[in-house]
C-alpha cells in the first residue's frame, strides 16, 4: 500500500465529510432500546451484528462520525457523540435500558463512561471491554465484574493452535489451555485484589515489564503434569 | 490519573533507558528454539505463557526494548530488533523453528515479516494475529491460512454474556453464538475470495463501513429461527 495515496486518500474523505453536513442524530425520539453499545468499533460491531441476528434492537454511541446510518433499517440508533457525556446518555435513555455494552477503545474515554454510567445508572449493569490488566483493574474498581479483555480469548486461541501445530493432541491442548484460562482468571482478581497501590498504577511500562515477570513467576502450575494421557510428541525437544 | 504525571515519567523511564546500555540479545547462541514469537505485546506474551507452562522453549522478537530478560530462565531467548529484518529472523534461527508465531499489533510490519517468512523460510508454518478484516485479507493473500482476528472471540464473548443478561438461555446463547461465528467464518472466506480489487483495499475509512454495512446486509441468517426452544423471554420487547 502506497502511504501517500492512503494520505491523499484519507484528506479526500475528510474534505468530503465536510461538505456532507454530519446528520443529527442527537434527538430524543421514540423509546429507547434494551441494550447500549458505547463505541461503535471492532468489539462493538460484532456485538451488535449478534443483537441484531437475534432480533434485538440496541442504541449505538460512537465518538467517531462513520456513515453507519443504516443500522436503523434494523430497529436500531446510533448518536455520533461523547459517551463521556451525561446528556448524551440521557439521550441514549439509558435510564430504560436493560444492559449497557462498554466497547470503548481508549482508555480514558472507557473509564470516564463506566463512572458515570455508575453514578447516574447505578441499576444498569455495565458488560465491558477492557484493553489490559491495568485497564481491567481499573474497571474492576469501579465496581464492574463483567469484563473482558479484548485480545485475550484470541490469544488463547493462537496458543491452543500453537499446541496443535506442536503435534499436541486436540485433548491435551484443549486441557491446557482450560487450565491456563482458570488459572490467569483466578490470578487477575489475587492481583486486583493487592495492586491498591495508586503509586503503581503510574509506572506504566516498566510496571508492564514488571507484571508479567510476576506472572511468569506465578504460573507455577505445569499445565502438562495435569494431563493423563501423554501428548503424541514430546515438543519440548 | 494525570497525564503530565504520566508524561514526566515516560520520560524519566526514558532517559533511565538511555543511561542503561540496553544488554546485547542479537548474538547466535547455543540451538534454536521450536517457536518463534514475533511481537511479544498482549498476544505474544499470552501464547509465550501457555508454552513455558508446557515446557515449550521459545525464541521471541520484539521490537520495542523491554526489561523481559528473565525469559531466559526459562529456557527461551529475547532478541530486541526488527522482525522485519532477515538478518534476525536468521539468528532467531527460524530454518530450525517449527512454527513461527506471527503476533506483530503494527499491520504494515506484520505483513512485511509475513512475507520475508513466506519467502526464506517458505516451511516453516505461520500463526498468525490480524488487526482486522483488511489485515486478515492480506494476510491470506499471502498463503497464510492460521490466522486469528485479535479482538474476534473476546468480542463474540462479550455477546454472548449480552445474551445471557438479556435472558436467553445458556443453551439458547450458546447456541446463537456458535452460528454467528461459524456463520462469520465463512463469510470472510467468501468475501477474501471477492476482494482481489487493489483499489478497494485503499479506500480505507469510507471501505470499513461499507465493510461493515454489506455484513450487516450478509447477516441474513435469523439466529434464533434455528432455536429449536425459545428462549425464556423475549429480548426483543
Amino acid at each position: 500500500l502506497a502511504p501517500l495515496v492512503m494520505v491523499a486518500h484519507d484528506r479526500m474523505i475528510a474534505r468530503w465529510l465536510e461538505r456532507t453536513a454530519t446528520p443529527e442524530y442527537d434527538v430524543i425520539d421514540g423509546p429507547g432500546n434494551p441494550v447500549i453499545i458505547a463505541g461503535f468499533g471492532r468489539v462493538g460491531q460484532i456485538v451488535a451484528r449478534v443483537l441484531r441476528m437475534c432480533g434485538i434492537a440496541f442504541t449505538a454511541i460512537e465518538v467517531n462520525y462513520q456513515q453507519v446510518d443504516f443500522v436503523r433499517r434494523y430497529g436500531s440508533k446510533i448518536y455520533f457523540g461523547d459517551a463521556t457525556r451525561l446528556d448524551l446518555l440521557q439521550s441514549a435513555k439509558a435510564g430504560e435500558a436493560k444492559l449497557f455494552v462498554l466497547a470503548i477503545d481508549d482508555v480514558e474515554a472507557s473509564l470516564k463512561t463506566a463512572a458515570l454510567v455508575r453514578q447516574h445508572f447505578p441499576e444498569l449493569p455495565i458488560l465491558a471491554r477492557a484493553r489490559n490488566r491495568a485497564h481491567y483493574f481499573q474497571l474492576r474498581d469501579l465496581g464492574i465484574r463483567m469484563i473482558y479483555r479484548e485480545t485475550f480469548l484470541s490469544s488463547v486461541a493462537v496458543a491452543q493452535q500453537a499446541l496443535l501445530n506442536l503435534g499436541f493432541t486436540a485433548a491435551a491442548a484443549e486441557r491446557a489451555i482450560t487450565l491456563f484460562r482458570k488459572h490467569d482468571e483466578e490470578l487477575i482478581e489475587i492481583q486486583h485484589a493487592v495492586h491498591h497501590d495508586e503509586e503503581q498504577l503510574i509506572r506504566n511500562s516498566q510496571q508492564a515489564t514488571e507484571q508479567l515477570k510476576s506472572l511468569f513467576e506465578a504460573d507455577t502450575i505445569k499445565l502438562l503434569d495435569q494431563d493423563p494421557e501423554p501428548a503424541k510428541t514430546d515438543p519440548g525437544t
